[in-house]
């Protein structure tokens, strides 16, 4: 099977066409011909005997990219003048900016913005340190901290090759929940480390991300950071997953008309996601939890779990089955794959309750293809933008962070993330409500403005809030 | 003497007026007879019975803000419905905000911006890591770090309370030098841990700015961190004060007609800012330097000096001269001082040579007031923005930077110091040149471009670029 072509590999041709008749549809058809999908082409006039303009290619990979250009140069009458990919270049220079909020333009600014005016906000900070929370980017800014050691799908690929994604997820912050967030990519080689460094940090931010951190420093960061600030500390790959997938699992019970305390879920994969989300099924009150790695059933009493598998094995099972993942899913209501490629079948799915729910949410490839089991599950949900009901962090991570700054808030707990997933999963209206459709689009950003103000709510209740003090 | 009303205390009054002729007036005038000095009335039109509207009012302290209101609510027919501090509103929030570079609306731009395409790039730079200066924000941004030890003349008020001051330093390079600043505020205890953080942050940025760290500890931190880091690390208060003095100097002896090498320069105050403008004064081929401190001259073999003060004397004062600043004054041609106020007399200053030139920085009050010494000096410079010929940092730190990362410069060399000082001298041409303007203005962009130019090809000259790479 052939790649689909796509806007990540797309190209810009900038070509020259002798303005004669049916050069263009020669270059087109070439494109075509070479399995080039043409996205864009520049608006033009055609006016004397050679023409310029730039034609954007939607490709299936690099080398794909290459031959698209070397097909184009074929065409008789066309030139390629020059061409790029259109990722490369989204992403030269970096992708955020850090502009004034006020202006500096007389004498008059200067005096307010910098000295001498300044010395006065310095002096209030020094004599109530609370005033930094207010009247300064703590009010509004995150970091986005990785030590680049779990990026994506890649592994542990460094701090410096980390950069281009949490600067992406600066961009997302600001579109969606209108947070500043910075990235803060660490060249360190422990959690200590990650720990210590964060701490250090914390005077010029008003909340943590953590993000792409390999489990298990993951946990220890997450927890200690918890523990030792008075800020917001969020590890999104955690819990912005967990928050999602419950979003979405509340919205799939609606469709099959079952109750969350009724069913049963079998969880593969219980890495920092896995076990996240298989926490926050436990308070969002799900019947019953089976977990499982590719050793299958984890249970208490198994000798060879890791700590946060042991501490996952006594909270769940509890009739401590055992088994593989195919058997475990015999009866089962709901899969929930945090794992990888290929690990249940449309068998394994047939002999699961009536109306199964599959949330196949590994990345890039879901644990069993959505085209495999059309027609036997009533849900399906991925991880991926090309197929329905995608579990995208995008949804909840603005949100929380825009509800936790409001608030002033010195944590995130468990009740802001569940209103969180409840706040998502509203915001698909009971006549909107499909099979196809239990997530909001990522594109809908009322669902941010609505998962802050449950979020912030929740603060105030928990009483994280520093707004009355 | 009552000090004068000034942008930094200024006052936002808004009033309610009864709209009979008179009361504007009367309220005007309240204001002016309580000493304070109206800025600006915001526009209106005298419609209905009553008028709502804005008055900027100029105050000389919080007390005198807090007296004009007083004032207003007594004036009959006036209602002072609010009121605020200009200063602390305009910090309000922080002062600058992180915004995208790139489009994340639809689903395309997604795939570019973030997941999958970023995965490319993130890619790219695992394989080869010069990829993260190109693209990402390493291009264009500077880390503006400080452990709070030394704000402004605030001293040790901590990182919290820095924040401000370096968020206002953010406002300057981006207006200035088209640089993304960002500020890093460190809650730590040693200079190890300065150090040991900025390496770990390293990943992120394009440059290092060191700011209001405390010496000897700010020695200690950017002699490692320049040996530690490929990425050019500058600390502004030493050197942004040297290269701007040093650019100063060169024009007050094109004034005065004297030569570099010619010239006896005393120096009073050997903190960082002294010593690196003494450094900065030997490498531009000064004639003679003498530094002094609180207890006089500095000179090799006083058993008193710390290790800078030490290095020092081994370089000057090659008659080791002793005796008081007074007494060193005598015959010199150039003071400069980075001390406190007070520091010399008229007297002093009579005995120097002919044609005198006194650069009295210290902030907020200078070595001597230029009133003092009027008519006895050729020409004198202040750290003050409400005297004539300001030396201030913001000419240099944009531009330097600016063309450091212009060039992808490892380092920022002695070299490009000068060059950048020569480049600020040069701004003012020689039709402007006067005994009240050796220094450019500060709002004059084109500064920041030619030194910025200038910094680019001694960085190459100086094989520090890594532009050919």
């Amino acid at each position: 099977m052939t790649a689909p072509t796509s806007a990540q590999y797309s190209l810009n041709l900038r070509v020259r066409l002798d303005n004669v008749p049916g050069v263009l549809g020669s270059l087109a058809t070439t494109i075509g011909d070479a399995g080039g999908n043409i996205f864009a082409i520049e608006g033009f006039v055609a006016k004397g005997p050679i023409l310029e303009r730039d034609i954007v290619v939607n490709c299936r990979d690099a080398a794909h990219q290459a031959d698209i250009v070397t097909a184009a140069n074929g065409v008789a009458g066309v030139t390629v003048l020059d061409h790029f990919d259109r990722t490369f270049r989204m992403h030269e220079g970096g992708k955020i900016e850090v502009l004034p909020l006020c202006p500096v333009g007389d004498a008059d600014d200067l005096s307010m913005a910098y000295t001498p005016g300044v010395a006065r906000v310095c002096r209030a900070i020094a004599d109530d340190e609370r005033v930094a929370d207010t009247h300064t980017i703590r009010k509004n800014t995150v970091a986005i901290v990785s030590d680049g050691t779990a990026v994506l799908g890649l592994g542990d690929i460094g701090p410096k090759a980390a950069m281009p994604v949490m600067e992406g997820k600066a961009l997302l912050f600001k579109e969606f929940g209108n947070v500043d967030a910075f990235p803060v990519c660490l060249d360190v080689s422990t959690a200590e480390e990650v720990i210590e460094t964060v701490v250090r940090l914390a005077p010029t931010f008003g909340g943590i991300n953590l993000e792409d951190i390999a489990a298990p420093g993951a946990f220890a960061i997450e927890a200690a950071l918890k523990e030792r600030l008075d800020i917001p500390v969020f590890h999104d790959d955690q819990h912005g997953t967990a928050v999602v997938a419950l979003a979405g699992l509340r919205n799939a019970l609606k469709i099959v008309d079952k109750k969350m305390g009724d069913v049963t879920v079998v969880l593969a994969g219980l890495g920092a996601a896995g076990i996240a989300v298989g926490k926050i099924l436990m308070e969002a009150g799900v019947g019953a939890i089976i977990g499982a790695d590719r050793a299958g059933a984890v249970y208490e009493g198994r000798d060879d779990l890791n700590p946060a598998k042991q501490w996952f094995a006594e909270q769940t099972n509890r009739d401590r089955r055992t088994g593989s993942i195919g058997e475990l899913l015999a009866g089962a209501d709901v899969f929930v794959g945090l794992s990888g490629p290929g690990l249940i079948t449309a068998d394994d799915v047939k002999t699961m309750a009536d109306d199964p729910i599959v949330f196949a949410m590994a990345n890039p490839d879901p644990e069993i293809d959505p085209a495999d089991v059309e027609g036997l599950v009533a849900v399906m949900a991925t991880g991926r933008s090309d197929y329905p009901n995608q579990i995208n962090n995008v949804l909840a991570f603005p949100g929380i962070f825009r509800g936790a700054l409001d608030a002033h808030a010195s944590d995130i707990t468990e009740h802001m993330k569940l209103v969180a997933a409840e706040a998502i999963a509203d915001s698909v209206g009971a006549d909107q409500l499909a099979p196809d459709h239990i997530i909001p689009s990522v594109f809908d950003k009322a669902v941010a403005r609505r998962v802050a103000a449950a979020v912030k709510v929740a603060a105030v209740e928990d009483g994280v809030s520093r707004l009355a003090e």
